[in-house]
């Protein structure tokens, strides 16, 4: 924990108080709902993109946006950031993303140049294009949301539903960044990055796809490594026990809170599970696309997420009495600012 | 024309003054500033979906919203429209629709409550499954947007840009509706169908991609008949010549000016060009799912849109000299209500 001082009640509660969490029931009877049962729909609600058997491949489809207050913030890193999670959606369950569709309402002219081009840029980097969209016009409000296309091997595909008891925890994390300097609780890694290290990064979930590497995945987003880990292990059905010291961290000299650091959304960021035997060969993938992945804990059948650090030990999820969490991911994709 | 009276000036002034042409460089140049080439893309913007080749399929994705006013004016019915203009993207392109996505804005919980019960309702006629989505709580106004995945085979698609001099002009259209009582300008007939009876509609489309029966083809939307015809046949860099006593309409007991008949948005209607020699079997796949189609005119090659009816003959669009129509559909493809 460097010179930060550290408590497992304070970061537990941290995470907890993510403020999307009161808001989950509301989510959970949308879903109800909407959800139709259909044969070719392999995993839909509740995964960071939804499976659609088609022929020999899964499609995966995901939709993610950000709204007013980000738009109003920084404008071009809305822009970045509603193409960007939208890339994580497909990456988190091993796939290559294909395209993106738009939509758009706008409120100023000055705040739509600016978010289309973080949009492009985003686009242009990840080699993802936008290929068709809608524009509500003279709208008294900003709100950019994106849909995307990915594929994927039908065996290939990295579910969060799937962890199970002994499997390692894992985070991998680029650490080469900044907090952005619009958004306290950004990490961003992607900017710095060249067209060649992001496409590589995102492909690294391909490949632990494919071969079968991971038992569980999930992009790290807006409730930060414990709460996305959270929510893995609860559509699991399952437990977890996480080192705090493990986490890995960026420098001191970023100077950031412990208690911040685990509630950040990175830039390109996401959450594991895998066999004891395959741990090197996951770390290593990730470490020669420049990040950097430690196994911070393991999973068990507890249903109950616990962090530990030195002698302290705490629970911050029950998930066999807390109603669920999982529906955070579904809410606020969108980086928070603060 | 009935017992109204018609001319072919204050027709096309109608079309022309559709309140969105107004912004078509605002579109234009957002479109230049995101587009992106890349391989596997066919094609992206200015069709009703894009098109992105994945091995031997073509899999289309587009995307459109419902925002503020209509939502406030019937939600239910801004839910259910939502949903449908989504699948008519779908089927325009001769396309199967598979799933979609959904972000929502949302102002208020009866608003909620009623625009979930629409797309669901939708969905569930249609047999579409919404499969994932986003949701930004509690912001000041309430949009739904949604992205939709579809499959056609490769050779099996309908474009709009493909339109050939000589082509016959068909518009088929569900004449057994109502005007909708929330919208003026919404042509109903989806709700009072079977869900049997609309998948047997959007079906047809796809058995014309599947034939190749026709050279182009649009969903009528937001423009109405001829702008969606203008649309059509601006993309093809073609004209044509289109006769307004031979568009199909409903029984003069519905009371509709013919001037607001030909801006309504349809529940289901398509614009296509054809072989003379596919004419009769075009027609008669129409008519076996409860839809009239009928020749209203000729394609040509003058990059003019003229419109005749008894000794009148008015040019709605002349292409050669007007920038742009076509990002229209793009805009403003959600139903108006006046």
């Amino acid at each position: 924990m460097g010179e930060h001082t550290c408590s497992t009640e304070l970061i537990a509660k941290a995470v907890r108080e993510y403020e999307g969490v009161r808001r989950k029931s509301e989510i959970g009877a949308i879903v109800n709902d909407l959800k139709l049962d259909c044969p070719g729909v392999i995993a839909s609600f509740g995964e960071d993109a939804a499976v659609i058997q088609n022929n020999g491949d899964a499609l995966l489809l995901a939709a993610d946006g950000i709204w007013s207050k980000l738009m109003d913030a920084d404008p071009y890193w809305a822009g970045y950031c509603a193409v960007l999670v939208n890339i994580h959606d497909i990456a988190a369950m091993g796939g290559r993303p294909l395209a993106m569709v738009d939509v758009f309402s706008i409120s100023s002219g000055s705040i739509r140049d600016a978010v289309i081009a973080g949009m492009r840029d985003a686009s242009a980097q990840f080699g993802v294009p936008i290929v068709g969209g809608h524009l509500h016009p003279e709208t008294p409000y900003s709100v950019i949301d994106i849909a995307i296309l990915g594929v994927a091997p039908i065996n290939g595909i990295i579910y969060s539903s799937t962890a199970q008891a002994g499997d390692l925890i894992v985070v991998a994390i680029d650490l080469e960044g900044r907090v952005h300097p619009s958004c306290a609780l950004n990490w961003d890694s992607a900017t710095l990055r060249t067209a060649e290290e992001v496409r590589a990064q995102i492909h690294v979930l391909e490949e632990l796809g494919t071969r079968q590497l991971v038992t569980a995945g999930k992009d790290i987003s807006n409730p930060g490594i414990i709460g996305t880990l959270g929510m893995l292990l609860e559509v699991s059905g399952m437990g977890g026990r996480v080192d705090l010291s493990a986490i890995p961290r960026p420098d001191d000299c970023h100077n950031i809170p412990f208690e911040q650091w685990v509630r950040m959304y990175p830039g390109m960021g996401f959450v594991l599970t895998l066999r004891e035997k395959h741990r090197e060969e996951v770390c290593g993938l990730f470490s020669a696309v420049g990040m950097t992945a430690q196994v911070i804990g393991k999973v068990n059948d507890s249903k109950d997420l616990r962090i530990v650090y030195n002698d302290e030990d705490t629970s911050v999820f029950d998930f066999s009495s807390d109603i669920g969490i999982t529906n955070l991911g579904a809410e606020e994709r969108c980086p928070r600012i603060s």
